[in-house]
Formats: C-alpha cells, sequence, structure tokens
C-alpha cells in the first residue's frame, strides 16, 4: 500500500504541534460528530499540508506551491504563513473575489490562471519546476493522504472506538487516510453527492476516470478525477461509496445549525446527509462517527 | 453553603442522559474552549432545567412553569417536551415573534404578559401557585445553580485541569454552579458586559442589588439583580468581576468565527471579550477555560 498505518502515525507526531485536535461531540447516543470545521482554516485540509511540508527537511526557499480556488489552497497558505514561507496558489480566473482576498489575506501569492481547475493545476506544476517550490498535492500524494489519515486516529481515540466512520469524498485524500489509519478497527462508508460521483465511478471501473462535477458541493467536493492513491486503498478495502441528492446535502446542512448548532459547508453537511435520508441506516447499537469536514461558508445561509 | 459539590455531583448523575457532554477545544496550547453552545437548545440552560426537573420525584400534572423569553425559556421548553410533559413560558408582551414561535415550536404554552421581564417572572409565580406546576428559576434555585455547575465538573475533566475558568455572568447561576464545582481545583473568574454589571455592584455592595440593563448581552445576561445564591457562593469563594466593552464583545463574537468557526451569542463570546481586550491577561503557562455559553444567534450578524 502506498501509504501505511506508520506513514499516518508518523503524520501525527510531526504535525502535533501545528494542528488543532479538534472535539468530538456525541450528538445522541452513539453518533459521533467529528468538528473538522473548527480546524484552523477551516477544514481538515490544514493537516495533510503540514503533514506534506514537514517531510522533506527544510522546505525551499521558493516555499509552497498548490492549486485550489477553495479549502486546500486556504489550508496551504495557512500552513506557510505558520511556517513562516511563501505560498503561492494558483486559481481559475472564474474564483470568486472573496476566495482570492481570503487567500490574500493570509499573505499567499495568488495567481489567477485558466478557465478551470485542470488548467490552474497544470500551470501550478509547470510553475513549481521553475521556482522549486514544493508542490503539496490537493489529495493524490503519500504525505497529504497520512496527514488527512490523522482524523481517523483522533476518532479511534476520542470515542473510544466506533463501528463506522462516514466520510466525504473529493479526490479521496480524507477517505484513503481514514481508512488506513482505522487499520480495520472501524469500518469506512464514503458518501459523495449524485452530482459529483468521482469516487463511486471509480469504485465501479477499478481506475479514476472523469467526472461531471456540478451542485452544491462542487466547491469542495468538486474533483473531477479520484486520485490515484485513493482508489489503490480504498478498492483494496472494499469501500462503498453512497450517494446523496442536492436536496437531502442543503436539508442536512439547515438540521446541523438548528438542531446542534453547528456550522457546516455543504461537503461537511453531505455525510450527515446519509443518515437523514436513509441512505445510510446504522444498525440497532451501531457507534458511527460522521467527519463534518469543513466550516467554510457563509453563516447567512446555515438557516 | 446553599449548593455543595456533592449537589453538583449528584447533578451531572441524574442529568447524564439527557443533556450532551458539549466538547472542549484546545484552540492555542493552554485555552480551551467549553463548546456549551453545542448544548440542547443551544446554551447550558438546559442542565439545570433537567436538574430542577428530575429531582423532585414526580412532576406535576400541570408540568413546568418558567419566565424567560430568552434561553431559559427555551431550555424549560426543550426539557418538558424530552420529560413528556408541559411546559407554560410566561415572556414579556415586548418580547419578538421569532423567540415566541421558538418556544412555541418546542411545543411549549406561551404567554406574553408585562412590559419587562420581572412583570412577566410575577405573573408566572401566581400562575405556578394556581396549576401547582414546578417553577424552574432562571438563576436561584440549588438545583438550577447544582445543574450548571455540571459545566466546570466536565472542564476539570475534559482538560486535565486548569488554573483559571472564566464565566459570563447574568443572573450568576452558571458562575455560582461553576464555582462550587470546581472545588477550590481552578479560579473563577467572572466576566460582564460594562453596560450590565450585576455581579460586579453586588460583589461591592455584599448583596443583590438592581442594575439598569443594556447592551448586546442583555438578551441573556440581562438579570437586573443578581441571584441570592450567587452573591453568596462567589461572595465566599472571593471572585472577581471584570468588565469589558461592547466593542470588545461585538470584535470577539467575530473573531470566533473568523479564526475558530465557532457560532457564539453575544453572551457567549462575552468571556472570550476578556481575554482579546486585555482586561484578563493570562500569565505565562496559565491554563485558561473560556465557557462559551451560547449559540442562540442569528447566523448572518456573525460577519
Ligand atoms: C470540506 C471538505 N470536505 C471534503 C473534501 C474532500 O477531500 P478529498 O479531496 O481529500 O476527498 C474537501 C476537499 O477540498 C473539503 O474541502
Ligand atoms: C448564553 C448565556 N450565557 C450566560 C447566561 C447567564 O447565566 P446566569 O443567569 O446563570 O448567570 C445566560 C442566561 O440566560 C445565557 O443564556
Amino acid at each position: 500500500m502506498s501509504v501505511s498505518i506508520g506513514d499516518v502515525r508518523r503524520a501525527a507526531e510531526r504535525i502535533a504541534g501545528y494542528v488543532r485536535r479538534t472535539p468530538v461531540v456525541e450528538v445522541s447516543p452513539g453518533l459521533f460528530f467529528k468538528l473538522e470545521g473548527l480546524q484552523h482554516s477551516g477544514s481538515f485540509k490544514a493537516r495533510g499540508g503540514f503533514n506534506r511540508a514537514l517531510s522533506g527537511g527544510k522546505i525551499p526557499e521558493a516555499g509552497l506551491i498548490a492549486a485550489s480556488g477553495g479549502n486546500h489552497g486556504l489550508a496551504v497558505a495557512y500552513v506557510a504563513r505558520s511556517l513562516g514561507v511563501q505560498a503561492e496558489i494558483f486559481v481559475p480566473t472564474v474564483s470568486s473575489p472573496v476566495k482570492v482576498a481570503g487567500l490574500r489575506a493570509l499573505g499567499a501569492r495568488v495567481t489567477q490562471v485558466g478557465a478551470v481547475y485542470a488548467d490552474a493545476y497544470e500551470a501550478s506544476v509547470k510553475r513549481a519546476a521553475e521556482t522549486g517550490a514544493l508542490d503539496v498535492h490537493a489529495y493524490d500524494q503519500a504525505e497529504v493522504v497520512a496527514g488527512q489519515g490523522t482524523v481517523g486516529l483522533e476518532i479511534l481515540e476520542q470515542t473510544g472506538g466506533v463501528d463506522t466512520v462516514l466520510v466525504a469524498v473529493g479526490g479521496g485524500g480524507l477517505v484513503a487516510g481514514i481508512t488506513v489509519a482505522l487499520d480495520g478497527q472501524a469500518r469506512v462508508v464514503a458518501v459523495e453527492p449524485e452530482l459529483i460521483p468521482t469516487l463511486h465511478r471509480a469504485l465501479e471501473a477499478g481506475r479514476p476516470v472523469g467526472v461531471e462535477v456540478a451542485g452544491v458541493g462542487a466547491d469542495a467536493l468538486g474533483a473531477s478525477r479520484a486520485g490515484e492513491i485513493a482508489c489503490e486503498i480504498t478498492g483494496t478495502a472494499g469501500i462503498r461509496s453512497l450517494l446523496v441528492s442536492e436536496e437531502a446535502i442543503v436539508e442536512a446542512r439547515r438540521e446541523m445549525w438548528r438542531e446542534h448548532r453547528i456550522a457546516a459547508e455543504h461537503a461537511g453537511a453531505t455525510v450527515y446527509a446519509a443518515l437523514l435520508s436513509g441512505a445510510y441506516t446504522p444498525a440497532e447499537g451501531e457507534r458511527v462517527a460522521v467527519v463534518v469536514c469543513g466550516a467554510n461558508t457563509d453563516p447567512a445561509t446555515l438557516v
């Protein structure tokens, strides 16, 4: 396997002084929410970013480089600022001024290039080759997957053990890391919006395949193709991917605020949508952890 | 003392199946937020409500009765629904339709009477005498104080110990309960808005005195007079009350969302305002817990 439980354990030690051990709340008996929206930069993405940045000895003079108009970009900008190095973030020209301003507020240099994410990504790879900056991939890098996996270690410790962990999927770094971290001690179930069935299709095909990307979760879950690492790990582990409707995601997000006063972005509510809509029904007495993966959202839209 | 550590421990056992053990997050080294806004009904108030309701044997036919247009009313309505009994909540006629609707949505019978809270309270006392309903006071009842104190027990367990717990004050039930719960294992510091110095004046005078009530915290911290129990307990313990400005509260609340993605109402941000504004400066290495007491707020106003 490209990422081992030892890699995840070492990642946890490496990033311990830099990331928050986010809290877990048992919202009803046997149902645990892991509140990763309270992580630095508002999502779990800082974990993979720190692990990648801290894995290779001294960070190059040119700092870190990444392509992302979303949480990954924010996380890499945050990581760079924390470590006192530069960050250069490539985003498509369509990125909202608010997001670009958010990246700049964290001190990142922002380059807007290309019509879609893939173009910005290609430009970032070219640029990294020129400057020697350390590229931090959004999901398909062993150090990034190992870093995201630390969420899984904490879930086991903080809950005293669960039967099942439900995880949302974009490119699959988070679900892959958690699968490795759980090391068979709990089952992983992936959840994706119907409109972005990236892992679903990859598991059917046995390899990453391109999918269309749309809907409320697209800004965070909108990888158009699962990562190689994610495919390998989730395929080997025999993980299922459940699909949830747009309406279910929107309703789950509202319910999380209404009933629990938890602010989640749509990606962060996608997993709970699987429970509320009945796409996943726990057995009697089953202990279930829900990864609330991000809270980067306009709070005005929570009600 | 009117409330003992034994009372708080028994309260914790009594309410354990009904309230959430809310999470604690270490937002930076040695600084802990106790996220009581994630409690049922959005504030710690459900703790005192359950303890009062469950302390006296069978709940009367007429159910629970309380006076409050705010979090206490919501909590008592929630407690009653959970226990399958009626709740009658008295609110002043000025109460916003949104709040009244919120109470009704929880199944409570709402009576709007009197120009100010004190009038609604008096009417509720009279009504309780007629119907035999169990009155749940917002702060000045031993069972309520003991119930709120369970927050303090959890802080000690969840942090592994702190030096100082910072607590916001309305009528003083929360600060009194936590003071008893900590049992000298950590220092309590009270924090109040400058515009509602209820405990501050009471500690100066050595007894509850009436104060004017105004400002952003008034809907939750707006008791115009501290409780007898709170005065006794905080006076005996030699607790200080710090005052914070309106601007500091507003800014702390924004910062909690911006930097931590924690949704807090103004009362819930009052304590953090003492830290941010320098009203309270922890010593080098001091471990500090901040009680984030409530999250019943319009999320649109967080940014
Ligand atoms: C909030 C949130 N949840 C989930 C994901 C998906 O993560 P992954 O690409 O590792 O599957 C992302 C990716 O940006 C995210 O920001
Ligand atoms: C959110 C919140 N914080 C603090 C308080 C103050 O509590 P106490 O009256 O016990 O001092 C209240 C009271 O309603 C509240 O709702």
